[in-house]
């Protein structure tokens, strides 16, 4: 692990859910005093069974005893509860953890919250399951915490957030609330969407053409396998943004659809307006240059990997061979992806290095008896 | 390798380009003596150096020399040279490998071909480059080969392509020609389509924003890298089918569109009509119960694996050591994720195993130093 800014003062989380009890157990980790509060006694207790911080007695609510507060409840009520809480604590800092910002900032400006000592935050980081006994202090790590400051947000406050941020392992991003809503509508709300009515489409398949699903649909649906009630509360959240968003999906799926028609009419698939073909080709063109937008490893930029495919035995042990001559080839495996063959008793392993590392790797592997695919 | 049934007889195939030149070298690896044409002479020429096949005398083209015929050439001229084939090797069974196979049974019924031995056909490989130089015998290994024969074709044509399509390696799947269209329709058109809108929505956000990309949407839009010419081919040669599947997920995406806009309306995300939450929970478990169809490895059913994450130094040697003990602690890896962490000098290794083996792989690799995540 490298060395992470330690951050100092005293920190109440209010909520002690997944986020809050993590953000909780990564920071008292890194030696800072935590306080916790929720509105259930028992998901308080069991939060500081596990670690995530101490419970304070009323009193010990001493206005200056907190220098931040973290409001991790659910989305619905969190303006409220960062509005209260920098009356409870007037001289503290207050963030939040929303996976939505712009309603929040709003709501905490217009019912009399002080902008100037809040800090937005959302931190990119979730399990598929929830509450506290699924918090883990290594939550944030290597993930981004995106952070909103406003115009009013005084830099003391954002300086304050990140560090928080950081001491729990995070990479902080700044980005203007309705910055941070759009991207997430399109980085991750929307795709969402995609996944799960494609693979709405599978439902009624029968079982001998579900068996035609390749890797490409297996890709595309992984996360349609995510919980509905946590989905419908994100998408909920993020309404407008997502909307927005959907919209221009559906002006596309809808081009496509019509020039599928016009091809469709024409009564034979090899004829077809040519300005239909335009329309598709165009549609997935386009794909191909939001595809290149997303970033490579490390959050660097995109690189284009080569790649060498492998037959592996489905045998135990067989990965760690072949994995154990990549290294000895001195050669840094950058991504994999594993593909089963159907009926068949192997597998193959797709090995994604840096494209100069492939003449030396395919030599080498091939010298050790592994047999490659093309 | 596990044996593989023997084809006898000898084979022409015409159209020497990516597919049916993997098909002269899979079958001239079994022994099976192959013929190839091309309208290229300097395709055909390609095929045969690269060990495809032969190249025949005009003069050889004896009636009774072929067995099998094999239409390999781009699907708007497919029917047209089956119906040929059929005249010139009249005791021949004929196949073709068109990615569409409604509209090529029909017309080859409509142009006079003879349908007792033609048997559609589709072998679900490929690759993203085309052409005879980037064809390979291996290419058919693993993966499905479908047929649709109709209630004119004989058995004894329908087993003489099941054998060929067996010798390469493929594993048959017998499926009609519209269920087919349907079948790939659902789960390889329209998912590539979603993944290059969806994909397309990058392509205008900052730096900063795209930044925020995690593994979700790197699945979905992985395809949306592919190449807009071939697939501009695939969508139109099913236009039909693959448009009925579209205006499933557009109905589908409109509705959760306008359950959002209710949402949006009431001015606050912790509102909204109970019902348009119901349509977005519902459409997003109906893509848990589609997902769910998606076969498991090897075919078989689907299976839920568990996981054990990892956290993997980034340096040569590293995941070969991990899979070493993996296999040293006998459990057979079922599948893998690797995440990148943001502006970290490592990454995430998701190892997943049968779910009885969760317990012992998290002993073993803790024993042996490894940091688990979570």
């Amino acid at each position: 692990m490298p060395s992470r800014p330690r951050m100092t003062g005293s920190v109440h989380v209010i909520g002690a859910g997944l986020i809050g009890a993590s953000i909780g157990m990564a920071l008292q980790a890194q030696g800072v005093r935590v306080t916790l509060e929720d509105l259930s006694p028992t998901t308080a207790a069991l939060a500081r069974d596990l670690g995530a911080g101490s419970l304070p007695a009323p009193a010990a609510e001493a206005a200056g005893s907190v220098d931040i507060v973290v409001v991790a409840t659910p989305p619905d009520v969190t303006s409220d509860v960062v509005v209260a809480a920098q009356r409870r604590f007037p001289a503290a800092i207050v963030t939040d953890v929303a996976s939505v910002k712009g309603i929040i900032v709003d709501e905490v400006g217009v019912r009399g919250g002080d902008l100037a000592r809040f800090v937005g935050g959302h931190p990119m980081a979730g399990r598929e399951r929830s509450g506290a006994i699924s918090a883990r202090g290594d939550l944030f790590e290597g993930r981004a915490w995106v952070l909103t400051p406003t115009s009013e947000t005084t830099s003391t406050a954002l300086t304050a957030i990140r560090r928080l941020a950081e001491s729990a392992g995070a990479a902080v991003v700044v980005l203007g609330a309705d910055e941070h809503d759009e991207a997430v509508a399109s980085v991750s709300h929307v795709p969402q969407i995609a996944a799960s009515v494609v693979a709405a489409r599978l439902e009624h398949l029968s079982d001998t053409s579900a068996a035609l699903a390749g890797q490409g649909v297996r890709d595309v649906t992984r996360i349609a396998a995510s919980d509905p009630g946590l989905w419908t509360q994100i998408l909920v959240g993020n309404a407008p943004a997502v909307r927005r968003v959907l919209m221009e999906v559906i002006a596309d799926l809808q081009d496509l659809q019509e020039a599928l028609g016009a091809i469709a009419r024409d009564g034979s698939h090899d004829l077809g307006a040519p300005g239909s073909r335009a329309v598709i080709a165009g549609r997935l063109a386009a794909g191909n240059a939001g595809h290149a937008r997303i970033p490579g490893k490390h959050g660097s930029a995109p690189t284009a990997y080569g790649s060498v495919t492998v037959f592996v035995p489905d045998e135990p042990g067989q990965l760690g061979r072949l994995f154990n001559d990549v290294g000895a080839a001195g050669v840094n495996l950058e991504d994999l992806r594993l593909d089963h063959a159907q009926g068949q008793p192997f597998g193959l392993a797709e090995i994604f290095v840096v494209p100069g590392a492939v003449g030396h790797l395919t030599e080498a592997l091939t010298e050790r008896g592994w047999r490659l695919h093309g």
